[in-house]
């Protein structure tokens, strides 16, 4: 189907949902405002711990990885900001780096921190025995805090990667105490209106327990460390067969939902195209964030998360990627949108089991492209972000930065 | 090898313990203090949903079955409580329940409300989209704290069965406030030195969700409902590669660990006893429960953890189970009690990562069974419960209570 | 939305696709072809081990099953077929069942043994130690096989629930031994277009080891038995993380894959609705499908594979639970249909990661309801078989029945 | 506990086993001739996707990984061969490096192919859709049995990599063919008495497939590939739940079990020390292996079954690691040994569940470092490995190596 096929398809699409009743300026409203960003180390090489398989045309610089960067909200209209991550993203001139991000058209976003490419981490950063290496650890996250002010962003990311690789060798509870202490001194040097979002993780690069394992731990830590402190659901990092829009739920119940780090997995932390392996559970998720915003008692959680990919492209071209990982976002979001939530809780209320669980099937079954076509032709973008990416001649301009960008790989 | 064997062994282990540097008295006196709740209906026919085999000799009464854990206790030294299940264990008179137990040695234990096999509880009980279920199961929770009072216990430990089957079902954030809602009015009814204990579950008998997981929501609950509430711990409710030690130094640390339910598993939620898929796991967490007795900071939460066991022997005669599960507890205690902290700390601060390790390794290597042995021969038990057991006749007599006795499947 | 409007969308619909290429009167005539037999078992009273939940008209006899499937088939025309299970369905005269079916213009589909519900059974049939039990457990083989011709059909169906619960308890090997010995009577009593299909399963209701706990045990077993013997693929069987498609594929290409048992589930063997946890996994195994319809190689063997749901509706009515079963196979096989296979081979061929995935995509996106709705028109069938069954009176009409009707549940 | 009180042990440790009636001289004359390979590659640096922490005295050749690898053979008796990774292990003359171990008291092993690090094979090698690449592969294969010849090694092992990321990147049916023809052509070329180990993995660096997926369709290839070709079994190579002792079992009784690759995991391929997270596991492999030797039927296969190591070392000292492996595979090796395989038998025949599991339990829980001890003592070298290694000043002495060694890491 051509893109064009689905922007003429639309008029006939909005009589349908009309029909249903949906409220079609609504769904669109809301689709304009999705913001997703995406991360600068997602257009650099990467993969697995067995080979980095370099790509032509990946960036040499964090000033390239802004343009491509650019280039992804360009046709997209959904990806304003990235993601920086210090110090893959170190720069002698932070100013530089945020006009050159406004003269491209987005922003600086969400400042990652790293904790875990130094010989000192090796057996930990926040919650290493040694405080010489706490205190270290402590010292890049206020850095980063600085960064963050520096280039306009409010928002700390923390992926902690922190854990042991064999029983006996940290001490679990002392090592929680050394990490509540070390962030209790960023969070004290955060201005008032930054986060600090806590990423959780299962497993992965500490084997026998992560000290941050789950969204327990993190919602425990941000309880502790007050109002600047959120959650952040990366939707690779849990156990198998773990129901994520529960936690979703609950945590814009406890108003501690952050924001999210989007990606898909089949088993581990995969870290491929979000809505590629179980797109479902992705509208289930959205589902939720929808259901937030209509709360009045959840709605100032719901309309402050974050949106984020986080993912590795090992095998494919990085910007089409990125392109396509907005895409899925926002079709699932758009689903979500179309869910018919006075019916659900109608089902619900009467214990209409299969009823309540159709009424989702009906938003899902949806196809929502001719939505998405017309969305963006009124945003004044080309109806199909990939069309108009191979259109742009971007990815043949590129080619002249060769092989042996830059890669998050140590 | 005989169990003589073993006691006639141990004065070599003692010496070699000695020599090691372990307080072997201070071992005895743990070992002798442990006491592990077995469960009423862990003598009662179980099974799966394919099949519940009956076995010939099950209790068909509570009585009964109080007699089969006092016979348990009597060999063991160990189980001297045993928990009860309303209403699998509802009786007219619970002071003659009561008195029935001590007459035979043992005292009532926990008491566990069961909000999963009524009708009126197909689509949930505390979390039901109908007020009256909501409050009918509110009432039988406070029946449960009338009985507990009646009986002498000062705990009620709670598996919710919640859930749901299908996306869409229940609305995940309306039902967690049903659940604290509920909750809070049986806190408010329980006398000040009662506890209730809130286990989770990660999936089963509900598929799709369960209102209450894992630790992180079980915590938050109990941190809602304030210092009577507290987090049970059932080692079998968990996802596949869950560090459950973790979880365990966790919650001693917050001061909120409750108890724990004993198995093990190889998958599921599978109830087989305790110690015999991965003893190593079990190890582990009654070395962070040493850890946590040796700790002045954690020592209160340590002391008053509940151990219980609650099993499904499903093909395997069920008082030899029991016994065997309280010797696998006691065994792998032992072995935690013998684990060199002093080194293991010291390893810790050195980076000493095989060090530490290898701390862990020869205490679980250790060959407790002279030691146990001698504990059972100072408290004036047979050294090898199985053996006294044997020598009873017990299995015999009951044997005229035929088949088909109480079975806590509907 | 109406089901008469995706009827009345019906010509847009196909101009699309036929503007995309698409064969519309080919996918038409697959999907028509589409036959999916329903258990007889899954009308009865089902639930976990803690609970099954009546419900009001539950078929009292093997007669009223065959009348809920056939109504079943009556409404979707996809389902002509009704499974077995022996001794649930034991009656004293099946050519009198056999008639009844035909009556109803359904057929008698596979026959499935049980050999997990009497005592003799607690520690194996197959599988036992003790060579009467395995005796007995042929003998129930071959009374099916009996029956299976008595009642005109060509399939024995067999999931075998022997395993053990603990280390030691069983010899793999000698277990193994006499599950070939067994099988090799049953396979030679069997006449020449009769097939067995051999069924695996990961764990339940044996904890530690299934006798066949996968696909390559199950195949091992087949190719031993020569070719009366192939695999039933159970979709809620796997352990988490399995790509049953790939499964799929290979089965194919070795010319053993029997058929299927459909369900889903989030984590364990949760029996529910099929395509109501993992939608995209069951258009993924229907690609397979219908990838090898298309290669002659495979295509015999494609032709030749039963389809048959296997699901436990536990909170669900079961009738309108069965239908929607068969609709959402119909879904995402007719979105299978859709995929575009030459584009997909080019992709592939050049190596093109994202224009594959696309390609799914594309297909899996596609709303295929005013396809289906077509459809069923064209067979002289309602357009939304859930409201012909509504309007049919017949939930009504076996409220006669009351509660207490018969249940796979010992 | 020092060493030299585990040899002073021994005298009361053998008569307590002999009393029981076990067969002492056996069980030492086994452990005598138990041979474990260990990897070159795990004497290099290694890490995570994310860092690998380079480590001082790293090998920086494949000579220095030889002379590693025959210190852990000096000090251990028990691993006289190292296995070799083409190209990691690629030398101008590979009879030199034969020398080099031969001087050094070792053998050269199996020769592994590496065909994942080459651009060429980003998106496969043998299951490649460019046949030029399949090519290519396969002459990679041809000279690592080349080498194999030339270093006197009769095994090649092959770990294969390949498979896909996405839904649709490849034809399943197609790549398996393409590997069918591929490693035929490979069997072709080797000598009769030289012997292809296929090694499976459920999943990485390939997230959504891989096309060894699991020990059936390794075994299914060897099957077509014929009696040179086998199964390697990787310990963390599974999905979680799997019981790896059924699969050791099955293999053996079809005569197909090649070797293992030992290391332990507690959620994916972790593959830290074999030993440190499920130990019991490890018992319960080395059992069947056990069992296979006693029986006459396996026993040849048994007997030829290739012991390696496959472990990344990241964060812990390497040859201090290695000898811990090799040190924990003979201790549950030992406990094996010391299962009473009669008594198990009359338990398993009378359906005595508890009984069965016992003697298992028993085996696990006897202290073996007496025994060990004696062994070494008895083959002349000192009774505790890492003492031996602490004594030699090895680790010292290749502090000269500096940092930056080699590592496999692309």
């Amino acid at each position: 189907m051509s893109t064009d096929g689905f922007l003429a398809r639309y008029p006939d699409w909005e009589k349908q949902q009309t029909d249903r009743g949906v409220d079609v300026e609504w769904v669109k409203a809301h689709l304009k405002e999705l913001a997703i960003e995406t991360p600068s180390w997602g257009y650099g090489d990467s993969g697995t711990r067995f080979k980095v398989f370099q790509q032509e045309g990946v960036p040499r610089s964090p000033f390239e990885k802004i343009e491509d960067a650019a280039m992804v909200h360009k046709v997209t209209g959904a990806a304003p900001s990235v993601a920086l991550h210090i110090p893959w993203d170190l720069v002698d001139d932070f100013s530089a780096l945020k006009k050159h991000a406004e003269d491209h058209g987005i922003k600086l976003g969400a400042i990652n921190p790293n904790l875990f490419q130094e010989d000192d981490y090796k057996l930990g950063s926040l919650c290493h025995a040694d405080p010489k290496v706490r205190k270290k650890a402590v010292r890049h996250m206020l850095d980063c805090v600085a960064i963050a002010q520096e280039v306009g962003s409010n928002i700390v990311s923390l992926w902690l990667a922190d854990g042991t690789n064999y029983p006996g060798q940290g001490d679990f509870r002392r090592r929680k105490q050394w990490l509540i202490e070390g962030l209790q001194e960023v969070i004290a040097a955060m201005p008032g209106d930054m986060r600090l979002l806590i990423e959780y993780k299962f497993f992965e690069p500490a084997w026998y327990h992560t000290d941050i394992p789950d969204w327990g731990m993190a919602l425990l830590l941000a309880m502790k460390l007050g109002p600047k402190a959120e959650v952040l659901v990366d939707t690779g990092h849990h156990p198998q067969g773990t129901n994520i829009e529960h936690i979703t739920a609950n945590l814009l119940d406890e108003g501690k939902l952050g924001g999210f780090h989007f990606n898909d997995r089949k088993y581990a932390d995969d870290d491929v195209i979000v809505g590629t392996m179980d797109p479902y559970q992705l509208f289930l998720i959205m589902k939720e964030m929808v259901a937030g915003l209509l709360d009045p008692a959840t709605r100032p959680t719901a309309e402050r998360v974050a949106y984020m990919i986080d993912q590795s492209h090992n095998i494919e071209p990085k910007i089409p990627a990125m392109i396509r990982s907005i895409m899925n976002v926002q079709r699932y979001y758009a689903k979500a949108l179309l869910v018919d939530f006075d019916a659900l809780r109608r089902a619900q209320d009467a214990g209409d089991v299969l009823g309540a669980e159709a009424i989702l099937q009906d938003a899902f079954e949806t196809d929502v492209r001719p939505l998405l076509a017309q969305v963006r032709a009124e945003l004044g973008l080309h109806p199909d972000p990939l069309t108009a990416y191979a259109e742009s001649g971007y990815a043949e301009k590129i080619q002249a930065r060769g092989k042996g960008g830059q890669s998050w790989s140590s």
